[in-house]
């Protein structure tokens, strides 16, 4: 068996990590990817702290193999969500979207393995010194909430690499085996793939919402709302009106009006392709079918090695 | 000796090749990573009709190897510039920025082979109908002018790669070998490297300016002046007063009139590093030395080389 830094870290079979997005990484999806020897992660960004706690413990009735939560460190839950991650015994937590050295220490202690979400040099610096056991770099490329840098994946993987010490995890534009093996090649110890597994039976994101993914094309995605928290949108009305706000030089308050609460719920769990938010990854123009997750793994894995044995040296 | 689709067309050893950058890209730097067995590109795009001429004639007398010319297609002298090209019998032409169905069958009876740049799936298949011999596909994070649709290359070159049947060569952010070995795990048959090469003594860009390219950090650079043609600048100054005119909600009129004549020319060949408009590609955060092109031809072969022995099969 290949191992590596991350698949002996997290006790994976393959090193594909399941990215914990909202409305679509529920138990189902998790513990689909799990069994087939990635890891799954419950996105909790999206559920209050009782959700989490019935999502976790029908995970683990779903699988034996290692899941995780992914944490969003400004969830206003905060500690209710810890507590109950901890209560349960998740074994893995992912962090992101605030500062790693608020809760490395007290996962670690209570024997979580703790893996952050960067977009940035600077920033996986800084968690490796709050202690994680290894990072996400997350490039421009990236459905959800992104990074500021605009720095894409093949430029982002060689630059954290260089000054990190533990081990790396590739995301952004990953969503096939062959980007999966150009991720190692440029010093990656594994994946997290996120809108790939959208398009899956076991994601709870909306079935209109897998058709969009499906039918989406080079085009079809922006990062926008810089102004709020980046994040990159399938191209829909409501993308229209944020174009058009901008056009009329409109202000964050404007912005933030406009957006609201709840309109990601609305476009990616109910369905609302025209009101809602839609966010996904430019990778979603490759994404051509609804597959079940564990096939979606396997077919990384043979087109991995299918890519591999066909490349050569040069002398 | 690992031959492919692109070494095959342009008769190379490697399938590197050195962009025609303006400002940069003259006989030296082609001809010495033509002799290095990369292809090297005159950068026609800063060079008056009788300067191309003379770059060519000595191009030809540094090497016996072949070597090209790249010619922005929306360049005001193009008759004068492909009279020239086809007069002196360059053998490989790369266009970009214009249509590439105006001049291809005309060089193409001449009996040069033409390669075309492109930025999107759109693109790349007009650019096949055309009859073009291969393709450049150019992401988001690449210096100079670049496309509008923001596609990385992780997400790029995967989508070009399955709608055209002709060589592909996968361009922004590839300065190593890594790098390299990762575009053709996504379907690249080579690469075209910019920034790297402004890196070397053989590159007429200023020194002041390859400084500033090896000072380069993350954040450095970023794409901007949509409005007009979008190009990736190193943040300086000039950028600086870009950006203000931005905040001020500035009509294209008045950013075309901020930028005017000779920016480029100003801060990449004179070194103007306040007042210039200095170009260049987010790969510039990895690039820490100046090295002589043959040098940098020989690291990403001996690198790509050792990363691919290193990747291992998953069972």
């Amino acid at each position: 068996m290949n191992k590596n830094g991350i698949t002996e870290l997290l006790g994976i079979r393959y090193p594909i990590i399941q990215a914990g997005m909202i409305w679509a990484s529920g138990w189902r999806l998790a513990s689909a990817v799990s069994n087939a020897g990635g890891l799954g992660l419950i996105g909790s960004g999206s559920m209050y702290p009782e959700i989490l706690r019935e999502h976790i413990q029908k995970c683990k009735q779903a699988t034996s193999k290692p899941f995780g939560v992914n944490v969003p460190l400004l969830y206003p839950d905060i500690d209710q969500i810890m507590d109950i991650i901890l209560a349960e015994n998740v074994p893995i937590v992912f962090t992101a979207a605030g500062n790693p050295s608020l809760w490395t220490q007290h996962l670690k202690l209570a024997g979580c393995k703790v893996v952050h979400v960067v977009s940035s040099v600077k920033f996986a610096l800084k968690a490796q010194e709050a202690g994680v056991d290894a990072i996400v770099a997350e490039g421009f490329e990236a459905g959800g909430h992104n990074g500021r840098e605009e720095t894409t994946t093949m430029t982002l993987i060689p630059l954290v690499k260089k000054v990190i010490q533990i081990p790396l995890i590739a995301a952004g534009g990953i969503g096939s085996g062959p980007a999966m093996l150009a991720a190692m090649a440029l010093g990656a110890d594994g994946v997290q793939v996120g809108s790939r597994f959208v398009a899956s039976p076991e994601a709870s994101s909306h079935p209109s919402f897998k058709n969009a993914v499906i039918e989406a094309q080079q085009d079809s995605t922006e990062l926008t709302l810089k102004e709020l928290t980046p994040v990159r949108l399938l191209k829909n009305p409501f993308y229209e009106k944020v174009k058009a706000l901008y056009a009329q030089g409109a202000s964050t308050e404007e912005l933030s009006l406009l957006l609201g609460k709840g309109r990601a719920k609305k476009g990616m769990f109910e369905g609302d392709l025209i009101e809602g938010e839609l966010e996904i990854g430019q990778v979603a123009a490759q994404i051509e079918q609804i597959l079940p997750a564990a096939e979606i793994v396997n077919e990384f894995i043979a087109t991995y090695n299918r890519t591999l044995e066909k490349l050569k040296m040069f002398d």
